[in-house]
């Protein structure tokens, strides 16, 4: 099949591990479109801290598409979430995504809500915790919509986050967002934990999904572990997803490695 | 196949959340018993606060053994860890796994290393981490086997610990032990993140395993994710495993439902 693939890239340094190429952002747009990605998606902490012109550039001149921005950094590094009973910090994420919408438009490129909603760890509190995450993420999904800008809500294994860990529960929560730019982000790492069946959580979310990470079982490039591929592109391409395949992975046994050994995998189904 | 079947039940309130039933430990052994398992796990915290008398009784009487005791409660309710830079929390934690080996005894039981190993952020350090971990260990499988005790090593999937995540670390970590009694625990939720392939990773391992916990890719009983748990067990018996399959599962949809379904389905392959 001649799918589409892209590779994520960090244009900020992180402390994320599921990115294979981290250092010298032109460099790495360059060995992505040598290796025949035809795509790279930006993992970016803060849009108003990076060279978007720059950016822009590097990315122009590979002829490469952007299908996505990753926001999680901001999580990560500076504790913003839509899940946090700060209001305050609250207002710092949303204003943060508002950026990233402003940054993604540029690219046509969708916004991922990944670790950004935040958690929860007390179990009494979680319904609460996600309730702030509905109202942040509907402002998000209004500013979206009045720039043409897609968000794509991340499901997350129940390590990374307590809300949202599969598509049942990410899907019953967007029936009550009633936003119709947000979609769903398939991620075959986190399927691999928390879907009882891969094949059957992706035709039941069906053309909500949006944009599609590849990781393999272990994150690591697809065909470093034992996550069926070709099963897996077969069901997307069944429920009509024609979409990116974007590359999230672990640098194993290096950056270099895991992202043509990535494409390879993908490039053999 | 005539499994050996087990569920784990704790002896003591806990946090760790795959354990499906919690409460009132001797109607828990009775419905063990009744629902047609052969043995118990027991998750102990700390065997000096228990009443081994009323625990051994309640056990006798439903004529269960007990293939294994797990001890992570320690490090998670108390912080006890084999790779504490300090020693004082180290030298807690070596004896705590000794009073482990005492209690293990009389039910003829292996000793689980499993979290009470501990972790290590900061990747710079691990090695002399793991240093600390081999060293404490040492001296728990000396002391193990002065008293006949066996101890198995878990390997934990890369959220739980940054320390030894797959057979592979596991046995060379072992390697240079060189303590005959002291085995790894082949368990399937975290082989489903961490080993490449299942079955290669039983066949390396081969007779080194000594217990084997079952939850599906869920963390759930058997047959509610997507393990292929035939597959599962038909390696294990190629390498001549004849010991116990302990589920360690969370209480979904409730603990009961959860050890009747991991039973059937076990049962039933």
């Amino acid at each position: 099949m001649a799918l589409k693939l892209a590779a994520v890239a960090t244009v900020q340094s992180t402390s994320f591990e599921a990115v294979a190429v981290r250092e010298n952002f032109e460099q790495n747009v360059r060995l992505i479109k040598e290796l025949g990605y035809d795509g790279v998606e930006l993992a970016v902490r803060n849009p108003a801290q990076v060279d978007a012109d720059a950016i822009a550039s590097a990315i122009a001149d590979c002829k490469l598409q952007v299908p996505a921005i990753g926001t999680g950094q901001a999580y990560l590094e500076e504790g913003l979430s839509f899940a946090d009973p700060d209001p305050g910090v609250r207002r710092g994420a949303v204003q943060r995504i508002k950026e990233h919408v402003v940054f993604a438009k540029r690219f046509d490129a969708q916004v991922i809500i990944g670790l950004i909603r935040g958690t929860c760890q007390n179990r009494d509190e979680r319904n609460e915790a996600l309730d702030r995450v509905r109202e942040c993420l509907t402002e998000c999904a209004s500013y979206g919509g009045q720039h043409g800008v897609q968000l794509v809500l991340e499901p997350l294994n129940r390590y990374e986050t307590t809300l949202l860990n599969n598509f049942e529960q990410t899907a019953e929560f967007l029936d009550r967002i009633k936003a119709e730019n947000v979609g769903i982000l398939a991620d075959s790492f986190h399927m691999n934990i928390e879907e009882p069946s891969m094949a059957e959580s992706l035709l039941y979310a069906g053309n909500r999904i949006t944009h599609v990470h590849v990781s393999d079982s272990n994150r690591e490039a697809p065909g470093h572990g034992h996550i069926n591929f070709r099963a897996f592109v077969e069901t997307l391409a069944q429920i009509g997803y024609d979409g990116f395949y974007s590359a999230e992975i672990v640098p194993e046994p290096d950056g270099k490695t895991a992202i043509a050994d990535a494409i390879q995998h993908m490039r053999s189904l």
